[in-house]
């Protein structure tokens, strides 16, 4: 379906895969376009194989001209795609300084993509990007320096709430700028796009500062070494681990690349601020007491090559995991990675560490149900749109907004690549545009077909029939050869294996007495002899390939 | 490692996955034996194209002889091992009505099990069962008929807790026995056995009655139809979704067929009443009007075959989703099912329905800290093995035990197969036996080299290299063939290619500039030179498969 083109103010929603508008947006009026976030997503086992899904920017190509990009923080999921966004559109990146820090190391590390030009911009302080007059808004999220941003346009503001929450009490002094919200609202915002990550929790996150208040107290018991796992980019978590360990008298040692990366650039934007001579590195830890040691280690999503899983496995270079250890994962499993994080916890049991996990030990960075409410009522939009969330949380997030007293008409439920367009006092979609998701393995993307494949070979493995025909009489040259593998073991299937050899002659043999030597008929009746025959004995549904070789 | 028999009382944990004697225990003293439980696992996407996961029963045709099998209730991860240990270990199986007649139907549906001797058993009256004295009591779960087992052997009691919690409401009336607890406590018990599901949990389960006046509150609500998902054993569950019905002047149908095996096994049971007239066949619902309405539907899980998941996808025969229908989900995801629950949802909201989902339409049949903490403090047994969890829940389990009382040394953390012997005033890892995990696929099992081809693609694919010699002077015959699957999209790489076939002619071309003819040896070498190259390109490694014809 071609996207519907006009004059009147456009939102696309894309990318994320199961969420809406999570990775980027495109807001655009006439020909003249505005991109918000480039993030991407890292995919669950339901993608076997597939090591990131970065959005489908290829539709912006034909669709006018984008005059900037805007970056609201810099998680992954906002600033990852944005090598493969800089491919297709070369426009000025803006963002904070730390957002822009982490976006230059992805753009940097990825081949191919052409060179960055950054525009660090400050809260409150409204810059112009072709037509559109973009305010960045202080908020408080799980990484510093994370922004709300509105875009004032010819047709009025939108407003993205970002990654946001209220936290009255940051670590950093800083609280979501209330002020500046209620006067955006107060001078009139026609569209706000909210973040529905947390519609399903009642009641208000708590402050990030009670992890710091609980990593106290776990410091204050423990004997041994204590090792705290989080996402490297909560510097604010980071930051806390740091002042908790100087005040217990540990030196803090950085285990996992992600770790050391963060900490470097964070501490060089000063964004990261370590209590002096605390840090040292990690091959000297073994010169301090166990009481004197803090590592702060990736893994805390259980991801099997991070730094954390290998030492619970006793494959790390430096540390093994040892009675006395606590490990503290202050961190939740984000969905579908609750089994690989409870296996990490039973490894560090087995290794006989205490293992403190849960939520005393984590604060969300995402707005829970009353602060979503808070938020529409600070800015009072006109349209409102849930984004960040799958289809459930919208709809979740949409009902909040009618209990606020919203109208439904003025509400609006997206997928990834509607166009929705404001006009009047009317919110609708006009049409849709290819804005999906490109599955990405090692260097390059895969389709469908090969994705398909994957998940089929994966259920029951496949099975090679490899037949030689004389090519001038199309006889059967010798016994046909099978092959499987992820089907049977092959050893122990000396029957079944002849049983196959047996029903592929007699497939040919039919052919041959039918007149049929064409290969794609005989390949489809040794497919269907062997598949029907296979299912019969064992229930299982193998790829089969029959292969020729003529001779 | 061979097993360490002795005459002392030993217990082990068999089967369970992940899980430490989930499904099954063998208790046995000297040659005399005894199984309790005899379940089955439900895998993740961690084991590719796997059915079901069996405990590997084969170890018990050595040990001795078994003379009876006790189910303590109805539910698979208890009783779905059945058929296969029937195979192994012909003895009677001792339980309930409803527990062994909902084992008798696996039993039925699986080719190749002998017949069951089934011995029901009433609650309070111990059976003799070879030379031990075996006793159920009435415990509340999420199935009616649920028992713990005391077993009494000359060496002293041992006692499973089975599944269960403590509801002071249950919707039968019957709370868990806490008077015959407290007396065998007092009699004494030497081994405590005990479920450790829900050990993360704080306080006490909510009573099942409590979702019984939830349900209340959304059939008085609602105006369109109400579908209900449960797990189809969840007989208590079903009654109050009869009862509910009736009282608001539903009609119930059903669907799946979990659903409709179940309500018939349990009604001539008499462990389900269904108010009179209130059962209606599924093909009937569309002459009644949509407020006439309530289906009990399979699918809580987002199983992608169940009846909801077809309603949602619009794919089920008789039923479709609509605006104006509710559906409400009384069951929480087993972990690892979060995912496809979600999805479901997604596509329910997707068609219009309204879902109701969380924990106040569920409560949970596993007890708590709070029960786990009575129950240890009921039967104040001498030594204490926390089972039916995975590691780190039994690690928290024990510490229950500490907090209560018990000396560490009086608890033993244990892996399946392991022999933990009771000698004294001492309990002890004393050996180990196999009884691991049986991967069952279709009709058969299911080896470690066949799920490790499976996992590598369903990583990367496949490519295979055909090569057609001559025998007489081992030279190549035409170029080599290129297949693959699941790696790249073969049409769009026709490059790749023909850059393998290159390095595949290359490869070989070395082999007999060596001398190098024998086959082992060139496909080594192939394989190596493929693999190298395309990782170079494509960051991928597939699995490469070199094949030879020789004519």
């Amino acid at each position: 379906m071609p996207s519907k083109r006009s004059d009147g103010l456009q939102i696309i929603p894309i990318g994320g895969l199961g969420e809406i508008g999570k990775n980027s947006t495109l807001i655009r009026l006439g020909r003249d376009g505005l991109v918000v976030d480039a993030g991407l997503m890292f995919p669950d086992e339901e993608l076997p194989g597939i090591d990131l899904v970065i959005p489908d920017f290829g539709f912006l190509a034909a669709e006018g001209v984008v005059h900037g990009i805007a970056l609201t923080h810099g998680h992954e999921d906002h600033i990852g795609g944005l090598p493969y966004l800089l491919r297709t559109v070369q426009a000025p990146v803006f963002g904070t300084p730390l957002t822009l820090g982490l976006a230059r190391r992805r753009v940097e590390e990825t081949q191919g993509t052409p060179a960055m030009k950054a525009v660090p911009v400050r809260p409150r302080r409204p810059v112009r990007i072709g037509p559109f007059e973009v305010e960045f808004v202080h908020v408080n999220h799980s990484i510093p320096q994370a922004c709300a941003i509105a875009v004032r346009t010819a047709a009025g503001t939108v407003m993205w709430t970002g990654d946001f929450k209220f936290d009255q009490t940051p670590i950093d002094g800083e609280p979501t700028d209330f002020s500046r919200l209620a006067e955006i609202g107060e001078a009139g915002v026609r569209v706000l796009l909210m973040d529905s990550t947390n519609v399903e929790r009642p009641g208000y996150a708590p402050s990030e500062r009670v992890v710091g208040a609980a990593l106290d107290q776990i410091f204050a018991r423990a004997h041994g070494r204590i090792l705290v796992t989080t996402f490297a980019s909560n510097v604010h978590r980071l930051a806390q681990v740091f002042r908790t360990a100087a005040q217990h008298g540990r030196k803090v040692a950085l285990a996992g690349r992600s770790m050391v990366d963060t900490v470097t650039i964070a501490s060089e934007l000063k964004a990261l601020t370590i209590p002096r001579g605390t840090l040292v590195p990690l091959d000297q830890i073994r010169r301090l007491q166990p009481r004197q040691v803090a590592i702060l280690t990736s893994g805390s999503q259980g991801e099997p090559l991070s730094a954390l899983t290998r030492m619970a496995a006793g494959t790390h270079r430096m540390v093994t995991i040892a009675a006395g250890d606590t490990v503290v994962f202050s961190a939740t499993p984000i969905p579908g990675n609750e089994a690989m994080v409870g296996r990490t916890i039973n490894q560090l049991y087995r290794q006989g560490a205490e293992v403190i996990y849960g939520s005393e030990v984590h604060a969300s960075g995402h707005a829970c149900q009353e602060e979503l409410k808070l938020m529409l009522t600070l800015i009072r939009p006109t349209f409102f749109v849930p984004v960040h969330g799958e289809y459930r949380h919208l709809v979740r997030n949409q009902q909040l907004a009618l209990d606020v007293g919203l109208p439904k008409e003025r509400t609006l439920l997206a997928e990834n690549g509607h166009v929705i367009e404001v006009q009047g006092n009317r919110i609708a979609r006009v049409g849709t545009v290819e804005a999906g998701n490109v599955l990405v393995d090692g260097l390059g993307g895969v389709g469908q077909v090969v994705l398909r494949d994957r998940k089929h070979l994966a259920q029951d493995g496949m099975l090679i029939a490899l037949v030689t025909m004389d090519r001038r009489n199309g006889e059967l040259l010798g016994a046909p050869d099978i092959v499987s593998r992820g089907f049977v073991h092959m050893r122990e299937s000396g029957d079944l294996l002849e049983e196959c050899r047996k029903r592929v002659r007699e497939a040919m043999d039919r052919c041959r007495a039918r007149g049929t030597t064409e290969w794609g008929a005989v390949r489809s009746a040794i497919k269907d002899a062997l598949g029907q025959f296979l299912f019969e004995k064992t229930h299982r549904q193998p790829m089969i390939l029959p292969l020729l070789v003529e001779v």
